[in-house]
């Protein structure tokens, strides 16, 4: 490998990050974007400088990285790869030894404690609950009280078992519920119970009480909930999305709704996100919205900065990189 | 002691309760209410029966007990024993070698849920977050993701430390937050770091991010939240009040709330309850109330009723009593 390596980075860097990027990279060559970026899901503007890099940070774009022929890693600054997870992408980077990683790790403990909270004010019903002065003893407080559980017993079913939801089971652990875990490649290190995605239909039939979307935006994913898997849920189920908005047919996500179907649903993606004023998801009964802020935390822009930086040093020294996808 | 027992029982007994109650006490005479009650939480109206019970299930007043003369055993229907838990009652149950027991094992479990779903509401901002369409990359949506966060390593006092809080502390562990408890007598069994009230100010000058109140009502417990202590917070610490709404100076929260100084209130319980149309802490800042709801959960009564009948098989056979709290 030639150095100094030239390493793209289409990251907002405010002063203090900067700082942290330059310290990590001494002797190499950090290329800033011409155009300042604000977030880690926007993709970048096209740059002329990228063509020489050796390694991208940040979100670049398929057609700047085919450009790019000396380009040896790709670290993505999302926890989300769907514009570099298909076949042709694959077969680019597998020709060209490209190594392509993400930001998982950075958002994964964020992500779960965000599930977690979900999964939490829906079993005390705080939407319900925060808005009633219902008075000790009313019809309106006994059914508040009875409607209100513990989750013990209930089952979950985890769609999608990387870094998010193998954090997510360490927290529920102590809830004492049944855990169900849904990914492609079954290893037998899970800790709980793993079937495939051609195995999950009789579980959401019949053992589903929640169910946690954590499944990312690929070819096979896309509108995986669709209005046949809604309308075959176990009634009263609640539905959970972390993952991403194009996994569900919102409409037939609405129907569910409104059919009473589905008990309730709390998502973090739709789409398009934000949802237009006046789109019937924002007013379809017990569905809780949030913006796209499962992965916040304080410090984000650090922890990211960081994650990059440990995967810079052992991509320096040879080493296998953290949270490889490709 | 001589049988049948008489067990008196001012509790709500619609057909499926009442048939437990009566197989579970089968070949001694259960009393019931000559008027309906409705919440356990409500003390029940004077019945000239009660005299003559063996056994009392419910919320009977100090005034019945005194007159009843032959009464063992008092089964509390509820986790709260204000109306009992001062000197005279004690000396009353002492002298008369009278039992009292409470249903704190009944709500526990949902009440240390109840407390973990205000904890991670308030970690993931849930209030700002259901309530906003922020999109990607907007200030306001970097600001809600960087509010937000894991609660990792930031500092829980848990105040009271019965079933409630051994729970809690089961269900936080996952997270990774120091935890320190605080009760009257230390026993060393905690698990946790532990203080006495005595000990507590500084804990929560310098240390409590967090404050999860689950303090009973009492002589000692009456307004410990005043002025003095609120004002003496960590700046940005979060209140959590899942107790008694007496242990609290409603005037100096509202005051904590609104200097800032408090980042956020969470209370299941309040004085009175509800709190008035119009009351300031409905309107105040970041104050955040269910009402009274924290123990409630599917099945509730019946858990109720299999804990009194628990409990009884118990006094029957001359064993222990479960919830022994004089």
């Amino acid at each position: 490998m030639s150095l100094p390596l030239k390493i793209f980075v289409d990251l907002a860097t405010p002063p203090d990050l900067l700082e942290l990027l330059q310290n990590g990279t001494r002797g190499h060559e950090l290329v800033l974007p011409q155009t300042p970026v604000t977030s880690v899901l926007v993709e970048a503007p096209p740059d002329p400088r990228f063509a020489a890099a050796d390694v991208a940070f940040g979100q670049p774009t398929v057609r700047a990285i085919t450009e790019a022929t000396g380009l040896k890693w790709v670290h993505v600054s999302s926890s989300g790869i769907t514009r570099y997870d298909n076949a042709a992408f694959r077969a680019l980077a597998a020709e060209r030894k490209l190594v392509v990683t993400n930001s998982a790790a950075v958002y994964a403990e964020a992500c779960a404690v965000h599930a977690l909270s979900f999964l939490l004010a829906q079993a005390r019903h705080l939407p319900l609950g925060l808005k009633t002065r219902a008075a000790n003893g009313a019809s309106e407080w006994t059914a508040l009280r009875g409607a209100s559980s513990t989750l013990r017993g209930q089952t979950v079913l985890i769609l999608g078992f990387g870094a998010i939801g193998r954090r997510l089971v360490e927290l529920l652990q102590p809830l004492h519920m049944n855990i169900i875990a849904c990914r492609r490649e079954v290893r037998g290190d899970e800790g709980v119970r793993v079937v495939t995605p051609g195995q999950v239909a009789p579980v959401l039939t019949h053992e589903a009480d929640h169910i946690i979307n954590i499944l990312p935006d690929n070819a096979e994913s896309r509108q995986f909930f669709d209005a046949g898997r809604f309308a075959r849920l176990k009634p009263g189920a609640v539905f959970y999305n972390i993952g991403r908005g194009s996994t569900v047919d919102q409409s037939a996500l609405l129907e569910a709704l409104r059919s009473g179907r589905l008990q309730a649903a709390w998502l973090d993606v739709t789409d398009p996100e934000p949802l237009p004023a006046g789109h019937p998801l924002l007013s379809a009964p017990n569905c809780f919205i949030t913006p796209h802020v499962a992965g916040g935390h304080r410090g984000e822009a650090h922890t990211l900065v960081r994650h990059f930086l440990d995967n810079f040093d052992r991509f320096v020294r040879g080493q296998p990189l953290l949270d490889r996808v490709m």
